[in-house]
Order: structure tokens, then C-alpha cells, then sequence
């Protein structure tokens, strides 16, 4: 899988970041590209979940995706030979976030002309990415079981900014001592309006619910 | 335990945050306070892990732990309430880590003079933290098995930077796809002398590992 395409992304040039991801989220729409950026601790399941959902969603849409990393590609070379979609690695030179400079670099990069949905997997980091505005079209989280139901009061601009949180990794919840409940009303106080839904990547889990709610999300974006 | 003592924390005014850090390693080495600073991920256990290390040595050392959050104070509380040692709350004001200004200000906050070992407790993240110096005696760093084998790959910094590496939450690792002979080399590619200790602070096994290791650490601290 050595053809996997790496391109480094910097920091963007541009002044306001905010003026920025609204140019390319309506450039996107005009497109036809609906983006979606995905962000999570490290080690929440981004990717194994994204492989599940890329597959449950494949026949669908045309999909690509944009693994974003200090270092390494393992996470796109995962995606590649277990999906079969376009993937690349966007390298962030150390930087602990994506901007919408460094978001519009790589979707030129990957080339959107032939996509319908692009997954862009953020650093694995609940601060930063939280804090910039990437241009996607949706933000979307993981919390995994095991890093605990305190999460929410802990790191809380990240659950503000997020349409959905994804509960990853449910098939351990009798080993850790994580509150469903409790969660879900930790994140309802930080962001009323989302969407929460619990999967086990691992299983399948929950997979179908998160499919389904992107193909409404899609549909209604199209429309409006 | 509504006592617990909250300070905001701002980034430093200094330029060179390594020559402040500097300054404070040599400041604390004539003040005889030893300090720990612990990073992770979020949800990779530093509290527990913490609570139990502390139990095990506060016999032998007059201890005081500060908990960086971005935002709430349950990890002072929890420490606290769950080891009776001096605990404060760094708040950083939205920021990803510590620098040694910040570090610095907790500690003047904190009064070391009664203390022997000052633990640090970082904002839950891979990334920022392991980029700034907080000017700490040792640093260390917690990695949990559900995050995955593969960190040392995707986060080098941080794996480079310290001098103990704790795989916490060996508990589940038959629940997980977790290789410990592989994640050691991987840690040994990017950091040849670290220390790795293997624990579950859910059971507290590998605890007195991990005590043995900082008594050890400090004597040699205090004897050059």
C-alpha cells in the first residue's frame, strides 16, 4: 500500500480563519462535496469506526478521505486497503489542529471534482481541533468508553462545536465504569441540539444508526 | 470539598520558554522540591493512576499535586478527597498544555516550601503539552491500552520527551487488540532510554513498581 499520497499542510496564511472555512463551505456546497470532520482523543476508534461507516455507505456515495497526522500514515493506509476508497495522509508539520487553509490544501490535493462525501480525520487531540474551524460541512466526535463519562465537563468547546457524538467501544462498558446516562446529560448541558449515538466499531454495533443519519444530513444539505 | 483552591493560569510572558524552564529546574533543585510533570490522553488514567502512586508514597514524602484542566476542578477534588495531600487546580484558560511560566505561577501558588514532590498533572493531550518544557525534574507520561499499540507511531514528540512511559489499564488487555512486546519497541525506536512500567491503577497492580522508580529517581535527584 506504498502509493498512499502524502501531502504536509501549514498553517494558513490567512488572517481570519473564520472568513476562511465559510468561503470553502460554500465552495463545497456548489461542488457538491459534503465534508465531514471527524475528532477524537487519540486511540478513540476514528478509524476503525470510519471503516465501518465508508463501507455501510460506499454503494451509496462516492467517498474519500483525508487522515490528517503529525506523523505516520498508518491510519491511511488502513483506510485504503480496507475500504478500496481514495485516501490520503495530509502531514501537519507538528501542528496539533487542521484550519481551513490547511483543509482546502488537502481537498485540492485529494481532488473533490469525482467525490460526493470526503471524511477528514482531524489530530487525535480534544482542544485544539475544537478551537478552528475546519469548513466542513458537519462536525462530528468520538468518545470512547473507556476514557470516561466525565469527558464532557472536562473538555467542553469540543462537545459544544459537535453535531454528533459517537459513544465508541460500548461492547466494554461492563469493564469501565462509565455512565451512559450521565454522559448523554453532561453533553445535553454543554449542547442540546446534538445528536448522540453509541456504537461498538469493533461489533458494528450502532454503525447502521450512524449511516442512516448521515444520509439524512446529506439529503437535507442538498436541499437547502 | 468545596476548599479546593482554583487559579487561571496564563501563557508566559517570556519568550524563552526553555531558559524559564531552566531557571525554574535549578530554582526548585535549591528548594529541594522534586517535580513530576504527567501527561496523557484524555481518559488514560493520570487521576487514578495519581491517587494510588500517592497513597504508596506519601509515608515517605510531604506531596502536593496540581491538576491542569481547561476547565472544571473534579480531578483536584477527586485527588483530594482521595489521598488527603495538598491539591490545587490550574485553570489555563482554554490553552492545550503548560509552559513553565504557568507551571511556575501554580508552584508560587501551591507554596512548595512544606513539600518534597509536586505532581503535575498536564492538559489531557498528546500533542501540545510535549512541546513546551514546563520546567519539571522528570517528565512522564501515561499511555492506557484501549488508546492502542500504535500511539508511538502517531505522537513521537511525547514519547521522545520522556523519561518514564506507564501502559496503564493491563486489566483489559484481553478486550483489546493490544500488542505489549510491539508497543515496547515502538517506544524504544523513538526513545531508547525510557522507562516502561506496565500497570492497572483499577487494580493496583504495578504500583509499587512505579513508586520504587520515583524513590530511586528522586535519591539520585538530591544526591548530584
Amino acid at each position: 500500500m506504498s502509493e498512499i499520497k502524502t501531502i504536509i499542510v501549514n498553517r494558513s496564511a490567512y488572517a481570519d480563519n473564520d472568513l476562511e472555512a465559510n468561503a470553502l463551505r460554500a465552495y463545497l456546497k456548489e461542488k457538491g462535496t459534503f465534508v465531514v470532520n471527524l475528532m477524537s482523543s487519540p486511540g478513540a476508534g476514528k478509524t476503525t469506526t470510519l471503516t465501518k461507516l465508508i463501507n455501510a455507505l460506499k454503494n451509496e456515495y462516492r467517498i474519500g478521505v483525508m487522515e490528517a497526522d503529525i506523523d505516520s500514515d498508518v491510519d491511511a493506509i488502513s483506510i485504503a486497503k480496507n475500504t478500496g476508497v481514495k485516501s490520503i495522509q495530509l502531514h501537519t508539520s507538528g501542528m496539533c489542529h487542521l484550519d481551513a487553509g490547511m483543509t482546502k490544501s488537502g481537498l485540492d490535493s485529494i481532488d473533490i471534482n469525482d467525490l460526493d462525501l470526503v471524511f477528514l480525520e482531524n489530530v487525535g487531540n480534544l482542544v485544539c481541533p475544537a478551537e478552528f474551524d475546519t469548513g466542513a460541512s458537519l462536525d462530528i466526535m468520538i468518545l470512547s468508553v473507556p476514557e470516561g463519562d466525565d469527558k464532557p465537563l472536562k473538555y467542553p468547546l469540543v462537545f459544544e462545536k459537535c453535531d454528533l457524538v459517537i459513544i465508541n467501544k460500548i461492547d466494554t462498558l461492563e469493564y469501565f465504569d462509565f455512565n451512559l446516562e450521565k454522559c448523554t446529560e453532561w453533553i445535553k448541558r454543554r449542547n442540546k441540539n446534538a445528536t448522540i449515538i453509541p456504537i461498538s466499531a469493533k461489533t458494528g454495533q450502532g454503525i447502521e444508526l450512524v449511516a442512516k443519519y448521515f444520509k439524512e444530513k446529506i439529503r437535507n444539505w442538498k436541499e437547502n
